[in-house]
């Protein structure tokens, strides 16, 4: 598909500009690259992204993580790239085309890929203009899917669905309909193969009160034993209006405008409120934080053999070899199941794109004396991790050491504070960015975000930005805190460790404590730009590190991080 | 007019709830005693607040400020006081609604005194409930009302009128309704005396963007030389739909249900966004900045005059000989108008009720060894005062010290903050509040709030609060900056500053100057608990107050301000 080929259907269906999506009808951010239009018609790859087609003009808006990337992937003569700071994409673009746009222009957009939340915000923005549907979904290729155990997932089907049916019951309603790959796959504890890093069964769920379920989803090769069927996305409409009469509840971002549409059909109009899915999964029950943690001591494992060889290393070595290398030490580890996402890792200029990603074809040999910014994951089967770690590649210079040490400031003021038990995320992102503020610097970026069990690594609803929810954090939550600076042209840089959220007893406060087990590189640190506390923060997390990792390692690798972990 | 009045209200109209608020057509929280009906329904007269009354129970919804108000100053055999962390009244009430009445009951609302947007929430919250409106305005009382002058206002209604023209064609509007008191008292460079404290011309006004306007207000006795004419409220509706064609914009949070029932009517659907006027009156221009500082200059003179009669005093004081001392010394300062809102001032426990306020009937004579909660501010008319000073008498516990200096090290972090000229204020909130939950302390109000020029001392859309507006601070925004700690039955403190939004040159950083020139009372600071910026920052703010306050005192005065101010 090329602009041409939109702009010819514009032209089909008398319309004047089509929105087109990044993702299919599972709306999250996760796809596979041969269902990215978007990358499709433009050459933009990133994971978030939204493009305007008009007859003359291409508009594609993206997030401050991508205003490099997006001008280097893209041609300049066909696609316009806009970025605008501190707003989504779909804010900027709705905005757009209430300026550019006659007020009652009419407008294309496929009602599967397009969240309803979105569709109602392009509409309230355009109250005049018509906006045609195109409403086929999005083909799905064959997935096989497979179980996760009990000793993994902590709870069955049964008990999730009674937990479902409370939350209905909680919130005065009698039905939901969940459009989320990674609810579904949490609720029936299932994984497939459909996507390469993200292990969720694209399916749909309409869930009631009273227990009884409808599941959706096409080209599942479902494991013998497996007790659910699945009806085709046809069937939606139907079923849902046998329901008619429940008192509906669906989350709008979360869910396709085509729901949204049926349902209105039908007469329904459901409550915009959190997915039930969503908000149980967040909180973690105890066998997934046990998972949680032994994932994270392997992954630490793993990380630290690899920065150990990366250090004794003497050879010229590519990007491309720092993915395949890494890969190959968490390979070895119990459970690893693949990468959570295509590793970041970007040596020298390349890490200032803030989501550069290498591929065999495309990837540079590590610059000298600069930084190598390396933010990678796995997905275990008890859990998933997520870490970035900045490393010094020869001597980097006094500046990259500075505001290094800056941004492990903020980090550390993020990660060692304590809060009231009712506060979200997004109240919570100025504690970590205003450090940097101080010294004049930020990040175009969030400072964090839940992260799902072995499922998507970027999770609702809890996360630290700009426009995160206002959920507040709940006990059992993950949460990634990742702070950075990055120079155009130069050096990037990012410090990202997950954690998880835990009360202070006897208090209505709670705290984070570290998932990740690999230490800081102390060769970035000016030890005299951090206060003693600062200083006594990174102390005694090097000491965890080392006491928890350092029996899984050979003599070499135990030596390497004896010094690692020193104190400051 | 009682309870039982709105039930008989109820069973005449079939209906099963009404709702009260505490506001009448202008919406906003300024409004005379014999106005506020909450206060006559209930004896509850806090500044905000919402009251839902069934057949058979009134629920006074108050946020933080107000918990410990609300449930000394009403019934509790009449009154229920609920109180929701971190949620607006509106959203707790609604959601209470929803969770006690059938889904399909009737409610009663007077539509003039409801905004839209509280409106559409209660909507969204009831879907299948029937709201009936009752449709009289609150009638006003007679005003008198008088010119500001353009030495004070800086700039005039034609500049004015074509500045909010330009606003409107920059978002593709042609029309406006503006329905806040303090937005046409901008526009117009009028005020008046209708309230005690707040000097706003109670008017509404149609403006487009051609520069076409209405205005309209009732019983207002206007200078002999003003060239506006007046409409009364009952040729709202004829007017609008005489512009039913034009492109509307509107804040539905400004704006009473009733003008938004009216466009329905005629077919208009206003896009709900800023109040121009509130936009542009919010960025102060140089005179209003100038006179801004000669105000705080003068308000500056007479508290550290006060403050050194205080300390001076040796007879038992009560609460209410401080509010009327207070008042005589800035009586005596130039273009004094009167105080801006009723002085809270509260003497050990009652400095633990957040918005305290002493009575010539009902108030305390001062603690002996502890301290004195003093809020207080003035109209003048270059500029209004907004200013807390928590006073030691004799000598308070260390306790007290020890939390003093934890609010002052929370207040310290915001005011010397630089931040990226693109952030709200709502963003920056826990960048002092998190000060504090560090030694897990909190508390249950706003960190700051804009103010008016000569207006309301509580301006908006900039705030640093929970639920504040996302529009960035700008440079020229008036903000107070407030953290506090109340230990209920004890003891309060509170640190409150006025505070101006500038650029810092050659960047895209802003920071804050000070406004407010009175000291912090130093016997309650322990400086040990500070870091060396910390105690730099108080030495630094207390030369300034000594070096620019000091010429003006006499020698008592100025030997007293001098030992106030010197370094820690």
């Amino acid at each position: 598909m090329t602009l041409e080929d939109v702009r010819e259907q514009l032209r089909q269906k008398q319309a004047e500009a089509a929105i087109i999506t990044r993702n299919n009808q599972f709306i999250g951010q996760d796809v596979r690259n041969d269902e990215n239009l978007i990358g499709a018609l433009t050459g933009f790859n990133g994971s978030d992204g939204l493009l305007i087609v008009t007859l003359d003009r291409a508009l594609l808006f993206v997030d401050g993580r991508y205003e490099l990337q997006a001008a280097q992937q893209t041609d300049p003569a066909e696609v316009e790239v806009i970025y605008q700071k501190n707003t989504s994409v779909f804010v900027a673009a709705s905005g757009w085309l209430r300026q550019h746009q006659p007020s009652n222009t009419t407008i294309l957009y496929n009602s599967w890929c397009l969240s309803a939340a979105n569709l109602e915000r392009f509409q309230r923005m355009m109250p005049e203009a018509r906006f045609i549907a195109d409403t086929r979904p999005i083909p799905t290729p064959t997935a096989h899917v497979f179980n996760l155990p009990l000793k993994y997932s902590g709870s069955d089907f049964p008990e999730k669905l009674a937990a479902v049916g409370n939350f209905l019951k909680q919130h005065q309603k009698s039905a939901c309909f969940c459009a989320a790959a990674d609810s579904v796959s949490w609720l029936l504890n299932l994984r497939s193969d459909a996507l390469p890093e993200s292990p969720v069964l694209r399916a749909m769920a309409l869930i009631t009160a009273d227990g009884q379920f409808r599941l959706f989803g096409e080209n599942l090769q479902l494991p013998a034993d497996c007790p659910f069927r699945f009806l085709p996305f046809s069937a939606i409409e139907s079923e849902i209006a046998a329901f008619a009469s429940e008192a509906w509840l669906m989350e709008f971002n979360k869910t396709p405008a085509q729901i949204l549409n049926i349902m209105s059909k039908h007469h329904i109009v459901p409550a915009d409120m959190n997915d039930p899915c969503q908000q149980l999964k967040s909180v973690k029950n105890k066998t997934e934080l046990t998972g949680f943690k032994q994932a994270h001591l392997h992954d630490g494992i793993a990380v630290c053999r690899f920065l150990c060889w990366l250090d004794h290393n003497r050879k010229p070595i590519s990007e491309w070899q720092i993915v395949e290398k890494l890969r190959s030490f968490r390979r070895q580890q119990p459970l690893f199941y693949g990468d959570s996402f295509a590793t970041i890792a970007g040596s020298g200029a390349n890490a200032a794109v803030i989501h550069y990603q290498p591929t065999p074809e495309h990837n540079s040999l590590l610059t000298k004396n600069s930084v190598l910014l390396l933010d990678s994951g796995a997905q275990y089967f008890n859990g998933t991790t997520d870490i970035t770690r900045t490393i010094a590649i020869g001597r980097p210079a006094k500046e990259i050491i500075r505001n290094y040490t800056i941004v492990l400031k903020a980090h550390i003021a993020l990660a060692s504070l304590t809060f009231p038990d009712n506060v979200a995320g997004t109240k919570m992102d100025a504690v970590c960015r205003s450090v940097m503020w101080r010294y004049r610097m930020d990040y175009a970026h969030g400072t964090g975000h839940g992260v799902g069990h072995f499922l998507n690594v970027h999770e609702n609803p809890n996360n630290f930005s700009w426009y995160g929810s206002p959920q507040p954090l709940q006990a059992g939550n993950v949460t990634s805190i990742e702070p950075g600076y990055y120079k155009a042209g130069c050096y990037g840089i990012r410090i990202e460790n997950l954690m998880y959220v835990t009360p202070i007893k006897n208090s209505d406060m709670m705290k984070f404590e570290f998932l990740t087990l690999v230490p800081l590189d102390k060769r970035l640190i000016d030890k005299y730009l951090l206060t003693g506390e600062e200083r006594a923060w990174i102390n005694r997390y090097h000491q965890t590190v080392y006491r928890k990792i350092s029996p899984h390692l050979d003599n070499r690798e135990k030596q390497w991080l004896q010094k690692a972990c020193s104190p400051l």
